[in-house]
């Protein structure tokens, strides 16, 4: 028996690192490639290297950690990377101060032209001023002024609007500007300030939140921000997060309060970088999965993680931004999209109206592709909506040397039928540090095409490309390690280890590979994904020939190549043409519904229109299911 | 020259103690006749006379008090009054708790029958079980119970009701009651809960807070409580309270936390009382002058307190209880009366309503005595109101040995007009402490009627009934202390000191007296009572002989003689039958609006019928007022 190492679990890149032996905490970061600040060489001076051990069981701090961290950072667990020793299984996050790069996060996607309506408008008000013969109240003067320049009635100002007017009238020559939404008064600013009218578009992932800055009277995205979903710390996936919130009040407000900082966070860095405040910003939408809409705004959460999986509500709702915990203008609102069911949520309905599948004739699927990915049929008049657990293989998660897409991840793999060499690309040409999402697909499908594993994804004994790790497990090496060297992102990796035996020398530890393990990930991942697109198409009566497109959302879906979502069998075979990759659709809906009134009621209208199926109790799902974890046959390979 | 006194002003009885010379805190306060609490005769181990030295000049702890008192207290500035010297000015307040007993606060009045309709209503509903077959959310089953059960729609629900749905359905096979208000879900209880519906009526003025409990099912009061404005530590009169909060955003929201901390304590003594949860209230009412309304939201005031005085708002409120900082139900609103102007608040329009003054045909007085006198008529389709400066002197305050309504507080005097000698009754029948508002106005009556003061209001040098004090000035004593022995509340003072010159034998510093500044005092407050009812009066076109009806409101105006309110001229002559006293009136309309829905909109329509009339830019208002100062000829008196 090989020695049980120590495993390094590294958010948010997703990484995990497995050490031979106890070892200090920043060599080991960076022998395994990861990005991680440092000055002063590991001497404790200069405290770049902080990291959030998330175990309890992290050590006290040294005497040079007490120096350099406050007691309040000691007391949420960060250290010093360089400070720690590595001895037993850990978890850990490097903040993203600590990081020297930053991981890829995409954030934007393809837009839909929309009228620009947004649910707010300012209104500038020169106010006549109050004399002990004229005593109207400040509001009464404001109403008035509305309904004599503009014609508007309104029925309700916010509190703190109200308590914003006296300052504002009085410093600024009774002229002020009245911000409107629907029938209430949310802000109230000294001066003409109806150039500034200023949104924000959120699509709040599970494993990202990505903020757009979006000014409400051009419609233009100003700026845009990606940040990691910081509820990682209590649990990668879906699931594990509900459990983790329905275990207390404490827990549930926590993991509401993590996203909301998080979120002004992202806000605060945004507003400093575009030169303007945070209450200036006069609304928020949000989209995301049901789990993360109820985890966000701290609603219980345990009847979601029980069969059968009922969320709160499917209806938008328009919350006050302070009741959220978001700091943006004293009376703005977030609204949110509703959510569909339990496992499909409001961002599913944004990547509907984005992709605008809705408004089309003929047959359309729309892919999120996720851990969970859902997937929506448009056939007639109905749109059929399914998630499947589609799992985190393809985020690199349960793929042994899999890790989001940070530098260093392998993101393209061409494997040479001949030789049975790769090429690999990486992220900013860095050297190799694991592989990502879409160089996973892309080694699954290569290894397809060049006969190296079998349409029941086992590795053909046969192969001259294969070695064997610690436990005797086949393994394919995309990235050689082991000479400590190359630096160039673009390397080829004798993958076969010329001059050896063909099967089965032992592989490097330190080599990037692909085991049968990640196959069989790969597997349940695109067979889970097929398994849906099968029962939506069953359930419609047509078949994939009859499909008229193909969009495919999310980040994961922008970076992929394709033709090999069809070589894998993703997807049956269909026309390249018809297959559109549009980044972001979830957060392009969360901008719609923030720019127009009018994709805001189409979008609450679409809702209703989409029915939602539970794959598990269709009569089918299971055969379904069996059949989609075949490879296709090797001539049908593109 | 006599050697300055110490004074020590004691809160919220509004008494002041003068000392000679440095004294034991307990010693002073015993001595002033102020019941406080005391079991360990002044050891310093009972901790029961605990006081809140106001001042920040308030000595350190002794170690006795540090044993006693929490950190938290001292820093607070509580002490014991038996470890304290009083040897320099300084202002106490004692708390509820260490006073022996209550004070007198009126907070019932004289209802008017309205329709039990209250804007809150309770509905059980059954729910259909959730099942991978119908996966409809919470919110969705909650809608179509309410819908197929009772024909009602709602638009929106709490976001914490919604918060409560999960367990109260699950933990109640699917049994439950829901709140709705308006269009609005605001709470969710588990099984059958219609039979709880609870409110509650605050009437919240500069000095006290009248809290009824009502059911809402019954219309009735279930409970009241009667606590006094802790905002008293922070100024005795609305514009120091004023000037106290625009200092600063602390000071604001500090004004604003006492009196909801307060108002939450109230609430937990009523529903303890009553063996109910707080969580059960579904509605607050609340009316009060303008600052108070202001001062409760923590709302911005500069600008009212400077000339021209603005309210913010002249409109009805609703805010979720929580925003306020309100401790009931969740999803609870505070309906908040409209001020009508900076001067004449929520209050004003509760006793309009009240009193019933809108529906009445003909010309009708109504006026609610207190610091700021409030007076509306009604003539015609029109009602005017005025606010008065009449001052504190009818709360004792300005008033050498004024006081409130507290234990051994002179309530009636009687002075025979052969002898000038005077009978007294006090609050409970204890030693004479203070005078309080009603004995005022009895005893300036009694001197007027007596010849003892002439129409301007001097003392006549003639009288036989006159001492001097320190300063020679003339005082008449209503209650000689100087014995320290009767303990009988009906006292008889040989007010002339019988055998003693007529004139100017020296007052005991102990007596209780009047001051002819305490008559110049009682002169500019019905003066300013009369102007205020004179410019009403005319402005109309009318005359006093054309009211019918005069409704006297307010705890001091239930408590006095309306013969002696015509007799010093606050009225003019007028028949005893036309005077109402109806009590707490604001009490009773804050009521009305909190179980009548159809009350609440006649509320808001009258709000816009009261015409407010600025008194001091009204052209003969200084004629009325100079008018209006002297007292009735003497004839005159009845």
């Amino acid at each position: 028996m090989p020695k049980k190492k120590i495993k390094i679990n590294v958010e948010p890149i997703g990484k995990r690192i497995y050490l031979d032996m106890p070892t200090n905490g920043l060599d080991a970061l960076i022998d395994a490639g990861i990005g991680i600040k440092s000055v002063c060489a590991g001497e404790g001076t200069c405290g770049k290297c902080r990291i959030l051990v998330l175990d309890k069981s992290g050590d006290p701090p040294n005497s040079q950690e007490e120096k350099i961290l406050s007691p309040d950072e000691i007391g949420r667990g960060i250290r010093l990377a360089c400070q720690q020793t590595f001895d037993r299984d850990v978890n850990i996050y490097i903040p993203a101060s600590s990081l020297s790069e930053k991981q890829k996060l995409q954030v934007g996607g393809k837009e839909k032209i929309v009228d620009i309506d947004p649910v707010c408008r300012k209104y500038f008000l020169q106010l006549k001023k109050a004399t002990m013969d004229d005593l109207g109240s400040d509001l009464t003067r404001i109403k008035r002024a509305l309904k004599k320049e503009y014609g508007i009635k309104v029925d309700t100002i916010d509190l703190r609007a109200m308590a914003q007017m006296p300052q504002a009238i009085r410093s600024n020559s009774w002229e002020v500007t009245a911000t409107i939404r629907g029938k209430e008064i949310i802000l109230i600013e000294g001066g003409d300030r109806t150039k500034n009218s200023y949104g924000l578009a959120i699509d709040l992932g599970t494993t990202k939140i990505a903020v757009l800055l979006v000014d409400l009277l051009t419609g233009r995205t100003i700026d845009s921000t990606g940040v990691m979903n910081p509820q990682i710390s209590f649990g990668e996936d879906v699931m594990s997060r509900l459990n983790y919130a329905a275990a207390s009040d404490e827990n549930s407000a926590r993991a509401s309060k993590v996203v909301t900082d998080k979120i002004n966070d992202a806000v605060i860095e945004l507003c400093a970088g575009n030169n303007l405040e945070k209450e200036e910003i006069l609304e928020m939408t949000v989209v995301g999965n049901t789990a993360m809409h109820h985890l966000f705004l701290g609603l219980p959460v345990k009847q979601l993680g029980l069969s059968p999986f009922i969320a709160l509500t499917d209806e938008a709702l328009n919350i006050k931004a302070r009741e959220a915990g978001i700091r943006i203008a004293p009376g703005a609102y977030i609204y949110l999209l509703p959510p569909i069911a339990g496992f499909v949520g409001s961002d599913h309905l944004a990547v509907v109206i984005a992709s605008d599948i809705h408004n089309k004739k003929g047959n359309h699927l729309a892919i999120d592709i996720g851990t969970n990915t859902e997937i929506a049929l448009k056939s007639g008049n109905k749109i059929t909506s399914v998630s499947t657990a589609s799992g985190p293989a393809f985020e690199g998660a349960h793929i042994k040397h899999g890790m989001r897409a940070a530098p260093g991840a392998i993101e393209r793999v061409i494997i040479d039928p001949g030789t049975c060499v790769s090429s690999i690309q990486t992220i900013n040409d860095k050297e190799a540090v694991g592989i990502c999402g879409s160089g996973i697909l892309d080694a699954v499908a290569e290894l397809l095409k060049a006969g190296i594993i079998d349409k029941r994804g086992r590795f053909k004994q046969g192969s001259g490309s294969l070695c064997k790790d610690d436990k005797g497990q086949l393994q394919y090496v995309l990235a050689s390690r082991a000479g400590g060297g190359t630096n160039s992102g673009t390397s080829e990796a004798a993958s076969g280890k010329e001059g050896e035996e063909n099967i089965g020398p032992a592989c490097d530890d330190r080599d990037i590979s692909i085991s049968q393990k990640d196959i069989v990930e790969i597997q349940l991942a695109k067979g889970a994904m097929r398994t849906g697109i099968e029962v939506l198409l069953e359930d419609a009566g047509i078949g994939f020939k009859d499909i008229d497109r193909v969009v495919i959302a999310g980040a994961f879906g922008s970076y992929i190549d394709p033709k090999n979502v069809i070589n894998i069998g993703m997807f049956p075979n269909i026309s390249l043409k018809k297959i559109s990759q549009v980044g972001n659709a979830a957060g392009v809906g969360a901008k719609m519904v923030l720019i127009s009134k009018k994709q805001r009621a189409e979008a609450e209208k679409t809702a209703r229109m989409i029915d939602y199926l539970e794959l598990t109790v269709f009569p089918s799902f299971n055969d379904h299911f069996i059949n989609s974890m075949q490879f296709p046959e090797s001539g049908n390979i593109i």
